[in-house]
């Protein structure tokens, strides 16, 4: 494509003038990429030119770029540890706020302590005020660089303070009106501020109806609130409505996908946000899950292992264990992920649970009949035996109904205790499945046994 | 909640007003709703409501709240039929024009060419445009109402156009740069016009290197420059550099929703995006996926049955096979989990096939090597049978190694053939991955037949 060439010419340009240690080529060529663009190249070096680069571009033009990096809490660690510890601080203070904590975060105690001592007092109080938010919350995400006038002016004085203003806002594109006592009363768009003479009082023009989140609402709840409303950005209240913070849309596109990548992963029982190519970090990263699980195989093993003499006495029995144990997990996977999304799509999970519960049970039900009487269709005919048929059908049934039971019901749980829902993992789930159709299967087997075997 | 019970209240207040039909108390609530509230409420309602409502408020105050309800198709048809025809058309015609096309494409090309006959010619023909865009597209997702000027004015000028735009534009916050042919020359936004003085050219503080899509470009890739990039809006240009649209963030959050939801329901063999209640609707939808699987679950025990002779000599076998095919199961659906993400997040898709491929396979080795030695510590243990043990532990290792190699390569096959990799669900290798593993348990098994039978 056009654009990437372009783009790596402009890298190969950028090199080159390490290289050749030409500062001015460097910073004119840097300077006009755009800061996502400056992230990629920064993070394509090694230490030695990140080095050169320190002593190139001002705080205030690192911290530029560092509010788009995304990287792993381990090279964010790096890249701080290996600057200067007072060009650290001053990139720190640069940054958005909400970025500097985020940042800080991934630090101990002891470095962060570091940072801030040695960065303006004002700069520093403020990060101080965000690092003690609670994390996936509203407060979390929040900055507190954003516009906030008193209703009592024209639309020219509140632009005048905008311009001022636009420099350190994060948006600009929504000004929040407070009371005297810094508490939020309405919201104006930088859209009515520009359809409207300059003339007109804030007070006229104002909207009252302002949403806002709660400093301590968790931060899927928020994204549902910009999800609904189609915002730009949503001020953030404490419990008496003084006005704290702003939160942006980009943050909450990576709120979006880091809840989808998290319940993705729960449904196959390995994290993969943490894609990393190296088989051996892998493995020791999928392992923990696999044993625990086999573990619980081992449970299904011992209770087919408990039925053995019916198997050896009816081998036919265990041409059918895999269909069933494979089905019903199937089935239980399908429930699973239903009652997941509908817990994070849910306003009133009380009343959503029975529902969930119940209407899975149905459909176990009836999904559970057509498959028994396909299978014991095909039994029938293939084996020439109606009740084997009559007894693999029964079995399936139950099974489906069983795991569509466990599927939504240990989500609604795990979510009741408080838990993630997505915890509940499918291969959890077939697991537990196996166990329970095994049980069921051998139930009913034993009950016939002396009619279907000739 | 304060604020859901403040809703409440006015949601009574405007059926009170329905009922006793004072048209001044309901558009009085009503349009001091958000929009997004007035569209809960009117979705609320029952179809003789409904009815009253179109009498209460213009087509552009409908237009309004139907730009941001999101409902299935069905009922979107539903209302827009129960409307009177030259209402809906003028509606249609004045909501933005992306979402007026979304609605149409729910409706029959009979029914699309009416409406578009009833209303002003203008909207007409800037619907058709955009009705011929292909699904999925960043022409699809685009709407036509943006700002445009030429570079040869001045900042007082261009915000003497932004504030005659305003009111139609769907964002005001990027004003696009065009040549006299209408070729992209660049972008600035609002921030740039309001911190610069108003006798600055435009030509001055234009910022030439404007990101932009081609207007076939997947959904997908759209929505990873916003992404990358933390862009409220993106122009859409043709691949000979004309303006002819924007996308903005708010359609891209509902892209973002939409593909983490349609991985999601892969994984799950389930759509999770039509959560209906009704447990027979339920049914219908799971069935064909279960029933499918079901048949490829009927080689697996025909492949057993064939082993069956084995099996009536050695019961023992029979106890581990879900233990085999289980664990397998849980590995595969790890690995497809994987390569779907990697998928996603790639640039670079030929460079990445090989490598996530021979990844899996290594890291099956690895984790296969690993659980296959706890099995056979346990089976040697617990069955004091070392050979058994070795016959499961090899079997076990040999399955998560082919269940590996067929959960990457699956969805990668997929993509390469121009399928969507999400498709290849977790059921659908779980059940496959039952046949293999069965097959390879087996085989090693009639191999030491002798040995392990005391």
């Amino acid at each position: 494509m056009d654009e990437n060439q372009e783009l790596n010419e402009r890298f190969e340009q950028l090199t080159q003038a390490l290289n050749e240690t030409d500062i001015q080529k460097f910073r004119e060529v840097f300077l006009d990429l755009h800061i996502y663009e400056q992230g990629q190249f920064y993070q394509s070096l090694d230490e030695s030119q990140r080095q050169i680069v320190y002593t190139y571009l001002s705080p205030k033009e690192l911290a530029d770029m560092f509010d788009v990096i995304e990287e792993d809490d381990e090279h964010m660690t790096e890249y701080l540890s290996e600057m200067r510890p007072g060009y650290a601080a001053d990139m720190l203070a640069e940054m958005y706020t909400d970025n500097a904590v985020d940042l800080l975060n991934t630090l101990d105690k002891k470095q962060v302590a570091k940072y801030l001592s040695l960065m303006p007092a004002e700069d520093a109080s403020e990060i101080k005020e965000l690092l003690h938010y609670e994390d996936e919350t509203a407060g979390s995400l929040m900055t507190t660089e954003f516009v906030s006038i008193v209703a009592n002016q024209t639309v020219r004085s509140a632009m005048y303070v905008l311009k001022n203003a636009a420099d350190v806002a994060e948006t600009i594109y929504y000004i929040y009106v407070v009371d005297t006592d810094n508490k939020l009363v309405g919201v104006i768009s930088l859209r009515d501020l520009i359809i409207n003479d300059d003339d007109t009082m804030i007070a006229d023009i104002l909207n009252e109806r302002v949403m806002s989140v709660h400093v301590g609402d968790d931060q899927e709840d928020v994204a549902q609130t910009f999800r609904d409303y189609d915002f730009l950005a949503l001020p953030v209240t404490d419990y008496d409505d003084h006005l704290l913070g702003i939160v942006t849309v980009d943050d909450i596109i990576d709120v979006i996908d880091d809840e989808a990548a998290s319940d993705y992963s729960g449904l196959a029982g390995v994290n993969v946000e943490e894609v990393s190519e190296n088989p051996l970090k892998a493995s020791s990263r999928r392992l923990p899950w696999l044993i625990t699980l086999l573990f619980l195989g081992m449970a299904t093993a011992s209770l087919i292992s408990h039925y053995e003499e019916l198997v050896s006495e009816a081998s036919i029995l265990a041409v059918f264990i895999s269909l069933i144990t494979g089905t019903a997990g199937n089935a239980g996977t399908q429930s699973l992920a239903v009652a997941v999304r509908r817990l994070a799509i849910s306003d009133d999970k009380e009343k959503s649970f029975m529902r969930t519960v119940i209407g899975e049970v149905l459909t176990g039900l009836v999904t559970g009949a057509v498959t028994g009487l396909t299978i014991f269709a095909i039994v029938a005919v293939w084996k020439q035996n109606p009740i084997l048929g009559f007894v693999i059908g029964m079995a399936m049934m139950c099974a489906i109904t069983v795991a569509n039971l466990a599927g939504s019901l240990i989500p609604m749980l795990m979510d009741k205790l408080g838990f993630d829902p997505a915890v509940a993992s499918g291969p959890f789930i077939t697991t537990l499945s196996d166990l329970t159709s095994v049980l069921i299967y051998f139930n009913i087997a034993s009950l016939f046994m002396n009619y279907f075997i000739r």
